[in-house]
């Protein structure tokens, strides 16, 4: 985020650049008709990969991380967007409880989870942190920096919603839930069948969601957007291909997976 | 709106600044439950009185201009700002068409109409600007600086659309028409009874609106408000009072102007 594309597009590329610079109404324009259509997620964060002949997303989170990477100068426009989202998807909302991921050790993921939480808060949100990590049993404080701590909060349960245990005895009861976790280790029992809002959906999470069908409707869009921009589909849709029962730290279908990734590259060589 | 407000504060309004400052996330809730129920208007600008005493407004412009005055640090929102008010208000327009005032000669109006112009195109928008003034009878550019210009053109009117004729004699038909005139010299014919749609609507303008009824419904705004902040409603309402058949060019009715504000003021004398 903090550096900018250092490879050099070519022609193809260039083209789409310059069409999306010189026909911003017409791009504006469809995305605003997509909209209409589609809720757009509440938020997100996507990984590029620039080749200079073809610059495509690898992998979409719908529970981005990163938030103290954003520019500084450009935080009156992230606040201006979570009010707006906000607005969107929970107007009625007042106090928010945000889930983070358990890495309650990793500095990075604690800054960003700080700039996040700022951000909502200069949006005009009542936000505190609610942690479904088990080891977390009272009210945490940890540094994040020389003048800066980060509070993570136990959640308690009571029927069907979440709150947490203020100092007074009195009780934090979000509207709200702002999931920052990818639920990649499963759906914690605590987080089922709620009476609050939860944004994004848990269905939105990696027990639900799967990369494979992402890429297919990324697909089915980079047709449409195509159309419009007149360019070929390729030059901004990843090569993708389902593999099952892969397993990494055992070595287990890494064959599969080279002969599968040779066959990809072997079928679009008329492009490269 | 370049320059801080320069008068102290007293005592209440010191208190409902610390409200508005420290208990934001409320102030915040209460303006999206407002905008659930009551839209926003697509822009507007309002004139502020400061006495240190009671901070309220005068008058409020549902055409504003000023444009031209806005902190160019902060263009970046006003951007945001009006994609987010054109994807409420009209989110399939692509071309829009700015009616602006007549005043083609005064410099600081023309100035504000070249950045209005901007923050809409920079939104993503393809922008003319058609006069209704009927002395304009071709495409006219007029020097705002040594570096821009404006153009401003006729309008014409085919059934219930308009539109502009472009230089290769096909047509530019906007979406939707943004009026940045307050119709204070009566509605034009032309623009009467359109299939297009007109933001702000025509009845906005002063012909319907009365600044009497205006004050009257945002008495009842701060009423409720001042529910919210605990404070005195009369910190932030202005004094207001219709009066009729006043001629200023002719001097008629001033007697009965003095009369009025006298007893006004004297009515709030407990105040100050």
């Amino acid at each position: 985020m903090n550096q900018p594309l250092q490879v050099n597009l070519t022609k193809e590329l260039l083209e789409l650049e310059n069409f999306i610079i010189h026909r911003s109404c017409d791009v504006e324009q469809w995305f605003r008709s997509q909209w209409l259509e589609n809720q757009a997620p509440f938020y997100g964060s996507v990984d590029l990969r620039n080749s200079g002949f073809k610059l495509a997303p690898v992998d979409m989170n719908l529970f981005p991380g990163g938030f103290n990477n954003l520019n500084p100068d450009f935080a009156p426009l992230a606040i201006q967007a979570a009010s707006v989202a906000i607005e969107k998807v929970c107007p009625e909302a007042k106090r928010v409880l945000i889930i983070p991921e358990k890495h309650t050790r990793n500095m990075f993921y604690l800054k960003n989870l700080f700039q996040f939480k700022e951000i909502l808060k200069n949006s005009g949100l009542e936000v505190r942190i609610g942690s479904v990590d088990t080891s977390i049993l009272e009210s945490t404080n940890i540094d994040i920096d020389e003048n800066h701590f980060i509070t993570i909060e136990p959640i308690e349960k009571r029927e069907d919603f979440l709150f947490l245990k203020n100092k007074d005895g009195s009780e934090f009861i979000p509207c709200s839930i702002i999931l920052n976790n990818d639920l990649s280790g499963g759906v914690p029992e605590k987080i089922k069948n709620l009476g609050q809002q939860i944004i994004p959906p848990i269905n939105a999470g990696w027990p639900t969601r799967r990369k494979s069908s992402h890429f297919q409707f990324y697909s089915q869009v980079v047709k449409e957007f195509s159309l419009l921009t007149n360019s070929d589909p390729w030059l901004i849709d990843p090569l993708s291909e389902k593999l099952d029962n892969l397993n990494f730290s055992a070595g287990e279908g890494e064959d599969r997976l080279v002969e599968t990734i040779d066959t990809l590259l072997a079928s679009n060589t008329k492009k490269i």
